[in-house]
């Protein structure tokens, strides 16, 4: 943002804080249900009810507007923290279900199924959806393997794979009118997840029964 | 197929037993890349190089034609026979791990990211391939139950979901150019994930260290 200056705008109606989120709506959902083929600064500004000119002032390309509208559910939890590795990878476990099994969850899958014949996707794949959601974990059992609750994992990337894959899994099985009851079952579904693993890589703290 | 009849077709070329394979190839990389929007008998046969006519006498619709040109690896990995549960659950874990590294194991993403948003869609995903996936996996876990090798799992769902969905998100945060590196070890891989797993659920067999 290298036009950002103090100086007030001469003229033009004041920025209308409603618009920015007027448009992450719309490019979300367009995004989801049309797919990068109908991804377009047209159909956006239109479902947004807000002019092309001014999606062009907020943003340079489509890709842009796609990286910023993506909210990709794990990158948004934060285990950063206190508590034993247990509550915080159930409570992120959790988050992350509930995020996954929302309309907009599909957006992480659809950029997947699309990145892989589309070059244009690719980076935004990888930098905004599969990297957010490994780092974090990543971080939270590296921290508890430091603080010996969690023995040295002789391939982290497994248990990673699985606690996150696991959540994915249970929503790809699941019909789109049956989410709301699998919603109800969550915690208890969260809780045995994270207990399986946590068991299968030799946890040592409590109530991982 | 009401219109099969004992009586030889009196002309036209003899059926080309070609066709059915360059079709179904046809029909699942149009699939692939193009999505549902895509996939139309008209592009099918072009890229078939068949007629339109041949296709419509072998299949009624769109639907038919997607459902006949899935192939789901998990679907199509036995895990009937004998031995151990973990051998039996490597061996198919490493074949369904193969079949989604391939370009047409997105077929199974696409599919569910387009049912999200599309009736016609959504039947096909939920018989052709969320259930397989999980009916094979689950018959391979009762018997082992039944077998003594594993403990009555309080929630096999959890064990299921976190078994395929490993695979599944292995799959999904390795980048296309690195799938081969990541195939060259995926035997270590598929070791320990099942061995994570297994750990997890109380596995008394052996082997699994």
């Amino acid at each position: 943002m290298t036009e950002v200056s103090a100086a007030p705008r001469p003229r033009g109606r004041p920025r209308d804080a409603d618009v920015d989120h007027r448009v992450m709506d719309a490019a979300r959902t367009i995004y989801r249900e049309r797919g990068w083929a109908g991804f377009n600064f047209g159909a956006i500004a239109k479902a947004a009810r807000v002019s092309k000119d001014s999606l062009y002032r907020r943003f340079d390309s489509r890709e842009d507007l796609l990286v910023a509208a993506l909210t990709v559910p794990p990158a948004d939890v934060q285990l950063d923290g206190h508590g034993d590795i247990r509550g915080r990878l159930i409570a992120m476990a959790a988050e992350t279900l509930a995020g996954f099994a929302l309309p907009d969850g599909m957006i992480m899958f659809r950029v997947f199924v699309e990145s892989a014949s589309n070059p244009e996707l690719r980076d935004v794949y990888h930098s905004q959806v599969a990297l957010p959601h490994i780092k974090n974990v990543r971080r939270a059992v590296s921290e508890a393997i430091a603080d010996g609750t969690l023995p040295e994992i002789t391939n982290p990337t497994v248990f990673i794979d699985a606690l996150l894959g696991g959540l994915v899994m249970h929503v790809m099985v699941t019909p789109a009118h049956l989410r709301d009851q699998m919603m109800e079952k969550s915690d208890q579904f969260v809780r045995d997840h994270v207990d399986l693993l946590l068991r299968g890589a030799g946890y040592r703290g409590g109530d991982a029964d």
